[in-house]
């Protein structure tokens, strides 16, 4: 099958001849019809963010397409979704039974293909880990992002206020009309004493953080009492020069580092099972939507990458996976 | 009434005379009998440890006696124990009927004493916020503690595996009475290695820590992968001088900062029903012991004080509160 491929020589990504999937990745084969970026894609070039054990050394956390060979309750023809431990930006993946998600009727491959990381991200960390309910507030940093534009729709169908930080006024205004309750200006001034002052002093129950140390004081300061920080990232650098002990103690604080990607086999597939129940009936109906920044034909790989490098996409960027006879 | 007054001019606990208790603090009126020591009334003597808003300024985080006068469930002549807010080294407290739990008949008062703070501390940590559960290996610094000894018993109980550290041959032996299934000599070089060789290399699901920065280091390395560090305390220091929010990404660690005191009353009263139900019936079978290290006239409350501050004690200190009519 083809795939796109790292040319080790000029580290560019082309699409080339490759092996089948191996037959241990799963039961279900799918021909790929549309794959998306995700950050880890570009560290994974870089050779920053190797593949966990196991995994296709192919880039892609997820994709959308049509059965070849079905498993459990999947047939052939049937338009599933996933996520990928990786080898999505490839013709065909094989994935176990319990990681698809059937394809709501209404939504194309390519809608499909930005929703299996982003919107699992955040159900993760909203609802899993920071046990988020109705009437609390969350703080959700990169807003426009691909995990931002999920965990805005996905805390505003569970009754949860979300305050965003993000950089540009379009990016503000996409995140206010997903339902976002308050967008900050991260540029205009320091954020904690607008998320403050958005929340009468009290401060956030949760807080989704991919900068890491450059906001480690301030998302201290923006916490409420009880309140989770959750660090899904840590763009701007890990290490904080010092942690107090005791504010976490006295302001009974939990920070929480945390990795989609690295969880096991059995916990993905459990968490897909739950997502699915409380999601795919709501992007059915229109409710919840799929945020698609572009969508590139694969033969356009190395310029999608470069949109994300340069920040400027709001909500996921997609890869159309086309076959020889379309080209 | 009388309680334990702290002397402005020579900072020594003695008993004197004082208001009865506020009646806002509660609805059920109890006559005290016993009530126990704990670290924070070390700090709170010495300016450290303020109480909290609407609190006693009188010591004693908790109590068994005989309700005098009853509310809700409760009648004059029952025998309960309860935590409090502060107030408990006096002869009378009253508090909010949902705080009370019934003492079991074959407790003493001395016992029911020594049970409330240790015991909903590590129901709350190991449970609530640890979610440990049956299979799971735990960390407990200070095994015999007042909330080591609860600790150790509880984990038992859930099918918990405990490892500990204690300082001494003593409190070893007594943690692997009650249950623990390693204990570890701090004394004689890094705990970690050991952990790392108790779990085969897999470090544990979770660790309860009063110790703090000192710590810090050898605990994020005692820890299995999805590890929740769970810090009640900071007595060797509370700023660790770095953190790379790196590890806890790669790891899935949990950093968890808590305190029983100054959680909201509803979340009290709803951790005392849900430990009530599980450990009431095995405190009436035996299963679950209350770990008295030893028992003082209220009269001397400063030879009790310099014990606890000594380290010395396996399990909880009790104060006896006799009345005036046994003096």
């Amino acid at each position: 099958m083809r795939a796109v491929l790292l040319d080790e020589k000029t580290k560019m990504l082309r699409i080339g001849e490759t092996e089948e999937p191996d037959r241990s990745a799963g039961d279900v084969l799918v021909r790929v019809k549309a794959t998306a970026l995700n950050r880890a894609d570009l560290l994974q070039r870089r050779g920053l963010y190797p593949p966990p054990p196991g995994a296709s050394p192919i880039l892609g956390l997820e994709m959308a397409g049509v059965v070849e060979e079905g498993s459990g309750p999947w047939k052939p023809g049937d338009r599933v979704m996933a996520l990928l431990p990786g080898g999505g930006y490839a013709e065909r993946v094989r994935i176990p039974a319990g990681m698809a998600m059937r394809i709501p009727d209404a939504l194309s491959f390519e809608e499909a293909a930005a929703i299996p990381e982003v919107f699992l991200t955040a159900y993760l960390n909203l609802f899993r880990l920071g046990g988020l309910k109705s009437g609390q507030t969350a703080l959700i940093h990169a807003g426009a992002s691909g995990v931002g534009t999920a965990a805005i729709q996905l805390a505003r169908e569970a009754g949860v206020r979300t305050i965003v930080t993000a950089g540009s006024q379009a990016k503000r205004d996409a995140c206010l009309a997903l339902g976002a309750g308050e967008a900050i200006d991260y540029k205009a001034g320091p954020f904690a004493p607008r998320v403050r002052e958005a929340t009468g002093g009290r401060g956030v129950d949760l807080i989704l953080d991919f900068v890491g140390a450059p906001y480690w004081e301030q998302n201290l300061a923006s916490l409420a009492i009880d309140g989770k920080l959750i660090i899904v990232g840590t763009m701007g650098g890990a290490k904080v020069p010092e942690l107090d002990l005791g504010h976490l103690l006295a302001r009974r604080l939990q920070i929480i580092g945390t990795a989609l990607r690295t969880q096991p086999k059995e916990r993905k597939e459990e968490l897909t099972a739950d997502f699915a129940a409380f999601a795919l009936p709501r992007f059915a109906s229109g409710k919840l939507k799929p945020i698609v920044d572009s969508v590139w034909d694969w033969n356009e790989v190395e310029a999608a990458h470069a949109r994300m490098e340069s920040n400027a996409n709001i909500g996921k960027i997609v890869l159309r996976i086309t076959d020889g006879s379309e080209e």
